[in-house]
């Protein structure tokens, strides 16, 4: 059995024309000999409406309800679209998560994948041509509704994917792919054929916001081929898959940018041992996620700590710190709004020294200032001043050679 | 184990507002120590809008999936209801239909409840004080889920409280009780305190709308008690139960009738057996509910068969007339719109003669012409001219001393 799945997001599905270009994708793909599995999400907006009751009806919703709630924008989705493809006399039906179970965790409105009755699906794709399965969603071993955390859409149809050894699982979208740096910044962004799994990592997390970043983490886990792909061309778009020998010929893959980045230094701390954790042990039990960290090499006992948060997060990250400080009495708490991270990611950077320096250099020569810098295997990380992020983007995607068709 | 099942409609459960009194009755039932089942129905106008939308994207929407589209109204009340009641501080949740699960035949859209596993409900009400569950929705042994047609969720409420035995089903309603007749039509109409299942029966189907019909036949085949009752008053309203002989001493119970009949006579019929036969069977196959039916005495083996039907299937009972009757060969085919039906009805008058006649005498008086007449065991049904309707009501009222309080 040769099976394709196929994700359509909430712009693909929201009202009866929009569903017609999907039908008009799937159709092509069944005459190509394919048992597909459509997972659909909520018609766009949808689920923030239902969000919104839950939000009128209580200041701190139970989960569990919620979930349920929420869930029923994608069984809407799934119950029209199945009716659209048996009215074009394609064998279909509609498939919710607890019929076939798709089982997950109790982590309501955040839930994790534990299990997935491939037979079931199976048996239905003898019975079948298409299940329009719902996505988003799951159920407990008790048979309660949950959901998969935004974008959790994509995470439904790469794990049925992988339970059910798809050929491809097609990501449609409302971009026709992944691009080596947001065009809207950079007029040169190319977009790629192939990008490997842990550059797409780097990229979703970044804010190239394309896939939901634990969908890519699955995919990677089960080794399913990901393309991301537009709804309304036909264009192949891009695949994500496992890393070859001619993705680690191109030194860099792709610029990212972030904005949502705020600046906190706690100057002059004592240089010994246990700052790092008073510093961040509050913050990791105040929910806060901290991106970029930075230790000074210490002089004279007194060191400086830099890190960035979220901007929404900073007033908590401010507040927690004055605490802290009644502890480590660091001289001074500041903190900056004004910047941004710029990052080049590739997976070819693991074997070339130099990536860096060729960054640095670059920014150097257009005065662009370096409040920070972090590095992993396949990514470097650059704090800037906010007003200089597309003028970075721009040089770096042009010193790594991303301007021209390299022939990928 | 207490239990007290309480069913509330698409008004009461419509807005936020609404949701607070029903939360309110539920809280005062849960005072008098009760473990408590609240049926919902989804919210007003909800069920209409996503039938709309099935409409919209098929003119033959399949009615598997419409049932599962349609079902999601209930899933939503559900939801906000039980983040209501946890937001009060209550043990409550969410049930629906596959969670129980609630067994079904596959008539979809009209779906017949086959099993409820009252276990499964009985060791949830000992971890919860109440459970919400999702009316009108039941699933398929397959685990498809099914709708009970129009009204089911009062047939959901009346199944529960009989799995469960429950003390008393309370079907909360927009009007506080069953009225001897239409308050609209009839100044004197009184509340009634009790009213035997065959009586309500008769009244359900007459078009005194307040109860599903289905939900009574199954209340009197389980003697469940269903008390009729406002969402808006402290009003007790009416009992729903099993005749007794208190019941059996009022002779006319209530006065129903229905507007929405259309007459037909098949005039100069050869008056030889099979007639009756060839007429109905093909409105029967044609699915044209028939009403009354009268046959004349014949003379000169040439009779009248006269009938009526629902208006909307006038013209194709019409059609299929003119066809029976290129067989048949009646003289002519006739029919008239402005009939309607008026009909007393009441168990005790299987035990006493004259209730006919005196309700004869009594439009008689008044010179309404009275065009057909049909008795059963508990009602009379009297066809008049449709413009004499509510006199007519008003003259059977009070003929029957249904105006004062008899101390029922």
């Amino acid at each position: 059995m040769k099976i394709l799945v196929q994700k359509f997001g909430g712009t693909s599905v929201a009202d009866l024309e929009c569903q017609k270009q999907v039908c008009a994708k799937v159709l092509a793909a069944l005459g190509r000999g394919y048992k597909m599995v459509v997972v659909l999400s909520a018609r766009a907006g949808e689920t923030n409406r239902l969000l919104a009751l839950a939000d009128e009806w209580s200041k701190t919703p139970d989960l569990a309800e919620r979930d349920s709630l929420v869930s029923i924008g994608e069984q809407l989705s799934v119950a029209l679209f199945a009716i659209l493809l048996k009215d074009a006399g394609v064998k279909a039906r509609s498939v919710l998560a607890f019929q076939i179970p798709l089982i997950t965790g109790d982590e309501y409105s955040d839930a994790r994948i534990r299990s997935i009755n491939s037979d079931w699906l199976r048996a239905e794709l003898e019975k079948y041509d298409v299940l329009v399965v719902a996505g988003f969603q799951g159920v407990t071993e008790e048979g309660r509704i949950t959901t998969l955390g935004r974008g959790g859409s994509d995470t439904s149809a790469v794990s049925l994917a992988a339970a059910l050894q798809a050929e491809e699982c097609e990501i449609y979208t409302d971009v026709d792919g992944v691009y080596t740096t947001d065009p809207r910044v950079c007029s040169q962004a190319r977009k790629m054929r192939t990008i490997a799994y842990d550059e797409m990592l780097e990229m979703a997390s970044m804010g190239a916001k394309v896939l939901h970043i634990r969908s890519v983490e699955f995919a990677k886990k089960y080794k399913v081929p990901v393309r991301v792909r537009s709804t309304f061309t036909e264009d192949p778009g891009t695949l994500v898959t496992q890393e070859d020998s001619s993705m680690e010929a191109v030194l860099v893959s792709g610029i990212a940018y972030d904005k949502d980045q705020a600046r906190v230094t706690m100057r002059g701390v004592p240089d010994k041992p246990g700052i790092a954790a008073a510093i961040f042990g509050p913050l990791s039990e105040g929910g806060v996620l901290v991106d970029m960290i930075v230790q000074n090499t210490g002089r004279d006992g007194i060191t400086d700590m830099t890190f960035t948060v979220s901007r929404k997060d900073l007033a908590k990250t401010l507040e927690l710190m004055q605490k802290v400080n009644a502890v480590i009495q660091a001289q001074e708490v500041m903190h900056d709004v004004h910047v941004a991270k710029v990052s080049a990611i590739g997976v070819g950077m693991r074997n070339h020294s130099g990536v860096a320096a060729r960054a640095f250099a670059a920014l150097q020569k257009e005065r662009i200032n370096i409040m920070m810098i972090s590095t992993s295997e396949i990514k470097i990380s650059i704090l800037i001043e906010e007003k200089y992020v597309e003028l970075a983007v721009r040089i770096l995607h042009e010193a790594f050679g991303l301007d021209w068709d390299m022939g990928e």
